[in-house]
């Protein structure tokens, strides 16, 4: 095991099976986010899977690490945090699983075949362009706010990329459910299943993971709420396993 | 106070402000979901609302008596039902506010002018026609199934019947938010506030209660989940005190 790491970079333990992953020191970090959505991509073995905007690779690696899936393609636009995702990968010697692209998933018919995948997973950005404060940092802008795609390009693209029957997992806000609802069912992807994610017992929703299936009769699942901490500040049982089996 | 009472009806005490309401023995009786809708659609004095599908008049005489609201006018397709509404509304001596209108919300233009509500409520039929068992009682099978109108010709009505910044309250079920969040965006009532129902802590919701906006822009707020057992039992006190300041 060993890592290339830039000065701007850090290198964290995951404490997950000896995995390690690369961040940015003060920039491009993984949150919560990533761990809860790939935790809630629970998917087989043998299975082909798509990360569109993947970041550091953080949630390639998870799933490489949690579902020994076949093959997880994670594609990321801006160029020093796809290599920086591409040394996390071959550090942890995932690379025969792993394959980071640096590229516009606008322009995924460059990168992988209409059809092919069984899974999507994004997490994308979660605030529309123009909206809310634009970070001065433009990596971290492009990867919270929707300058370089939108939520409708990125579930086009899932579209695009899985079979019939295929999934897609989604992270996102309350805020944008509506716009995640309708963007998947324009596309096909029946929103099948639901969970919200509270900070707290009985406060209100900060995330939703959101499930849809390509080609699916339309009935919603909603599930009980995800709840991150107890009233005295511990993470919750649920929590913990999430860590725990990741 | 004096109602006449058909030998298949009963009447029943809402213990709110000395009203009553006529209910059918067997079929057409009202569930907390009506309760629930008419605290969520809290609105102000001097205002004109519409009830789409009143059924027994449950939500236009909460709402008489707890936001003196100016106007209330309630819609109901089945006579019978319709009969028992308004034989409700005239023993309370809420006549002068409310108004029971005997007709098919798909011919509204019969009945009222667009653009001419502040607020209209909706307690619609749950499941799509043709899905799940199908009860062998007519007038239950036409509230709870979409035989005579469906989500779309609901909110269809809802969008012509309202004013500009006109409200939209709704109760439906999570297997349908899909649906209601579309129909409701393609109609430009776009959802504002959205609240879940849980049955107790901890627990999958089983309703969900949503306000839309004429014309309003995208921005979906999530409230925390209403729940309405406590474990042991027990009413919560949120729910007491939705039923006591009714």
């Amino acid at each position: 095991m060993s890592f290339k790491i830039l000065p701007d970079e850090t290198l964290e333990d995951l404490q997950v099976k000896g995995l390690f992953i690369l961040q940015k020191k003060d920039t491009f970090r993984f949150g919560m986010d990533a761990v809860l959505l790939s935790s809630f991509a629970a998917t087989g073995r043998g299975r082909k899977v798509l990360d569109l905007g993947t970041g550091t690779g953080i949630i390639p690696i998870l799933m490489a690490a949690r579902y020994e899936a076949e093959k997880i393609v994670g594609i990321e636009l801006q160029p020093d945090i796809s290599d920086m995702a591409k040394r996390s990968v071959e550090g942890n010697g995932l690379e025969d699983r792993i394959e980071i692209i640096q590229g516009d998933l606008k322009n995924y018919r460059d990168y992988f075949n209409p059809n092919s995948f069984d899974v999507v997973v994004s997490n994308p950005p979660y605030m529309k362009a123009g909206s809310g404060f634009l970070n001065p940092q433009q990596g971290k802008a492009i990867s919270r706010h929707e300058i370089h795609c939108t939520l409708e390009d990125v579930v086009k693209c899932a579209d695009t990329a899985l079979k019939h029957g295929g999934e897609l997992y989604m992270v996102h806000r309350p805020e944008r459910l509506v716009d995640v609802l309708t963007s998947m069912r324009n596309e096909r992807l029946e929103p099948k299943v639901l969970r919200f994610v509270c900070p707290k017992p009985g406060t209100a929703p900060n995330l939703f993971l959101i499930k849809g299936i390509k080609n699916a009769n339309p009935g919603l699942r909603i599930l009980s709420d995800l709840i991150i901490y107890e009233d005295n500040g511990n993470y919750t049982e649920e929590l913990k396993a999430i860590y725990n089996t990741l």
